[in-house]
């Protein structure tokens, strides 16, 4: 059979910290082709924009983009994408760090000003998915930041998991995808304060009783969302894992949450 | 006759100044392919670290380049390039923003410290010709960034001049090639002051007679060895041209000077 794409996503702390993030990558380098990483960067934007005394704003944990911040992310996120690039190449990864504007692999429209005026924040429209291909079937690593384009010059501030499921979903059009978000955590926890208590497969079903039941914390929950419209999409497989696991991603040893339809 | 590869540099005030930038880019978009786009940025970098309070030291005429100017270049160099690249998507060119490190473009090394240590700023030492070239036949325009890394997972502030030579020699070796160097003025001029005074054709016994006569400018002299050499090794036609005359590159109207090896 052939081999299925492997997506990859990560941001908070790993972006952050230096020996962390040299780490994972060289866990990624690692992994078996065909893969794509996604990054976020959200928190070294916030630093940047006060040392440039530009304000950050959120509404409902999301950043308002405004010209200004634009010019931050845009120079943080395109910076940090270089960065990880060159990382990778120095573990024979052969990288190559994209934003949706390069060879149009992301388009998007500005969201609506209604109800909440995020700015020039970006939903996605069309995935380039032969491009991606393209680039996988000659041994090119997409390494995609999180900002897309509108197709009329304009760069759009774009959230990372959104594009990682966009991603996912166009590519798995034409290929077998699986999606891994990895973050500080295990995965999805029964009880957040108990390490033991890892929900190993999480069905939409349980996913709806947990929600109710308050067990799935806020921050999860778009998280989950996103990725179970990923799977009603024909992506094979969606987890939630501790950035750590990496390696262990197609092993037995592999930990995580396994999202399945049902 | 197959279609020869033309490169082009820009760097100075059209980078800087929005409305000059997308005049040249919409005339860049509109010239037939193959073609490749160099870019430099040094003035922006300058305001930006001015902004951070980084201090910014030049030897002759050159960015010194320590760790935190290096952020600065990486990010400002970095977001440039992705705004180059979503403006000639806007114009239908299948823009891709690149560094050394994206495909392992352009390997460098650290230039060494004496005589003068000029910090993160790389020597380039390969280019991969055959991964820029696969991009030019699937119709992908490749845009560099004045950015080349070690192949150690360090990023190098690289002279955006040389970055397009290096690229017109190593490519040379598969195709033929052509080089244009934009600028802010029409070209070698035997008298700055006199526009009327366009030196067409140069050759190298010229050059080393203008020189000696004090007739050619101090900043151009780098800018025509670099030039001259990138002809020795191969390459077609070198031009030194206003980056207004773009839209006329091909054509009787073209007006710069167009170096000769004898």
């Amino acid at each position: 059979m052939e081999e299925s794409i492997k997506i990859f996503k990560i941001g908070g702390s790993v972006i952050e910290r230096p020996e962390l993030l040299k780490s994972f990558l060289k866990d990624f380098a690692a992994l078996p082709e065909p893969k794509i990483l996604v990054h976020g960067g959200g928190r070294s934007a916030t630093t940047m924009a006060e040392k440039m005394g530009v304000a950050t704003r959120m509404v409902e944990g999301r950043r308002v983009t405004d010209e200004a911040m634009l010019e931050i992310v845009l120079m943080v996120y395109g910076g940090l994408n270089k960065k990880i690039t060159a990382l990778l190449q120095s573990e024979h990864c052969n990288a190559i760090g994209l934003t949706g504007a390069d060879m149009n692999v992301m388009k998007a429209h500005k969201r609506p000003a209604n109800p909440v005026n995020y700015g020039l924040v970006g939903d996605i429209d069309a995935v380039n998915a032969r491009g991606l291909i393209g680039l996988l079937e000659q041994g090119i690593i997409p390494v995609m930041a999180p900002l897309t384009h509108d197709g009329q010059g304009q760069i759009l501030n774009t959230n990372a998991d959104n594009i990682a499921g966009s991603i996912a979903r166009g590519l798995a059009q034409h290929k077998t995808v699986e999606l891994y978000y990895c973050f500080e955590k295990k995965g999805v926890m029964l009880d957040p304060e108990d390490d033991s208590s890892l929900i190993e497969t999480i069905t939409s079903a349980d996913f709806s009783r947990l929600k109710a039941e308050g067990v799935v914390s806020e921050g999860m929950i778009p998280k989950l969302e996103n990725a179970f419209k990923t799977l009603d999409a024909g992506v094979e497989k969606v987890c939630i894992m501790h950035y750590q696991a990496l390696q262990h991603v197609g092993s037995k040893q592999f930990e995580g949450t396994t999202l399945c339809l049902r």
